[in-house]
């Protein structure tokens, strides 16, 4: 049975790029959204996002298969009790959050009884806002499904073969792992890189100015992950705490052996691990994850 | 009084670049060039990065008015002796390290009497070696030169020159000075990029291949600064140890707050932050330090 209707609650990068991508990919899919904001409904309307911009959450998911959450993980309790007198009961809730395990819990909380499939397409740009999505930005993504114990195989299916058919590659875990592996492949490097940006700009003894201008020696990459959503992050540091702070104190207990090994000025231990980290890099542009291009293909000229 | 003969000592990524970007844009310049490594030599003179690819480091110093040094930090000192015997009296002795304090010292001991005028190109890629360099990677990149105290003027002007003819922004600051800022903007990113990489990688509960599919999360862009030159950074934090540590410091202090504001589920703490952080990405699209295009441009087809 084939996707026919698809709803999709909250208009920003995510939400979307999910409608540009379904319109490319899945012409016959019929969009409806939603968007607390009326501002982003009115702009999501003009660039064409859905193709019914409904002024009411539960309107918008009357009569749709596939419900796609496209909220920040905060906001995904009152998305789905906002949705609830919409939804029909063969219906698939589905989501985008960055974060699992106590959405699912809240997802299940404010919907008994419905086909909850919560889903992570791992993807995204640091940009934000109805203006912000691309059809292109599922492409040899990975999306990852985590399906509650009892969840129905059919409804399973159908919602992999709606990411495969927006380019992405699907894979199904257990939402805890999947918390624990998206803390160190996503969430980390976000904190990391916002408080390096923070320590940055509240110097003393390096002016703003400076640290702009001498950016490209590594630090602008750190500043691009730190444009990101603040209200979207605040959420998903709030919603995986625990395995957020695990691996926290992997990272600073490594951090803390590489202060050593520059405080004992030993070559050997920092040239070792500068060696093993390429392995990774190559790993990443071998399974096409990112761009091989130098400096990612940013321009030169 | 133009520069007329410049001899590069190092044939990576950074000496190929000069190379490169002297002859796309000043065409009168004669280049001589050499490296310690015979197959560097062999590709660079197939590359045509210098004109002539010497046999030995003194040789290609002969008759240069200004000489770059483009090998690792580490490095430097025993250049610096290897080209002595060929130095004219009158040559500007200059490089391209990322620290300044430690290697001006080791320049000026190996080298009495010369003119030595120390720089800093604050631009690279994650790529090194003889294949790496391209003619505009200095365009619109700042140039940091750390003259010491008593220096030729008229030789500085020289060096500031030929660095705006690459297309280079210049500026003058103390050696001291320019170890804090780049502490900073570039050798403190490098090192949470390697601990971080190395993190992922050392973890039982996820997998080296779940690190590499996922990496979409914002991992992959550290990916990218950890697959640096790893002789190139061991050099650097053991060159610059002091301001590198001051300002680790200072990061893992802020890290500390961060993980306070987690524990606490302080949501406030953290959107403080994360909005913070916006204004220096702007600062830097503002100054065009960075492509400003989502996701740094790349390609997403």
């Amino acid at each position: 049975m084939p996707i026919e209707r698809v709803a999709i609650i909250g208009l920003g990068l995510l939400g979307g790029s999910v409608g540009l991508a379904v319109q490319e990919r899945l012409p016959a899919v019929r969009l409806s959204g939603f968007d607390a904001d009326p501002a982003v409904r009115q702009r999501a309307a003009e660039r064409g996002l859905v193709h019914t911009v409904a002024d009411d959450a539960a309107e918008a998911v009357r009569g749709a298969d596939l419900v796609i959450l496209c909220v920040p993980v905060g906001a995904m309790r009152s998305a789905a009790k906002a949705i609830a007198p919409g939804l029909s009961e063969q219906a698939i809730i589905s989501d985008v959050g960055s974060s699992k395990q106590r959405l699912a819990k809240a997802l299940a909380e404010e919907l008994p009884g419905h086909h909850i499939i919560p889903a992570h397409p791992v993807a995204g740009t640091e940009q934000s806002g109805p203006d912000a999505g691309f059809a292109s930005l599922f492409a040899r993504r990975w999306c990852i499904l985590t399906p509650p114990e009892g969840a129905d195989g059919a409804k399973v299916a159908q919602l992999a073969g709606f990411w495969e058919a927006l380019g992405s590659k699907v894979e199904i875990m257990d939402a805890a792992h999947h918390d624990m592996v998206l803390a160190v492949t996503s969430h980390i490097p976000h904190l990391i890189a916002y408080t390096i940006v923070g320590t940055a700009s509240d110097l003393e003894e390096v002016t703003r100015s400076e640290v702009i201008k001498y950016s490209a020696g590594g630090f602008r990459d750190f500043t691009r992950i730190a444009a990101s959503d603040p209200t979207m992050w605040r959420d998903v540091f709030l919603h995986n705490k625990d395995a957020v702070l695990a691996m926290m104190q992997r990272f600073e207990a490594d951090l803390g052996a590489m202060r050593a090994a520059i405080e004992a000025e030993d070559g050997e231990a920092m040239f070792d691990l500068f060696t093993r980290t390429r392995a990774i890099r190559r790993g990443i542009l071998d399974e096409g994850q990112d761009d091989a291009r130098p400096d990612f293909g940013r321009g030169h000229e």
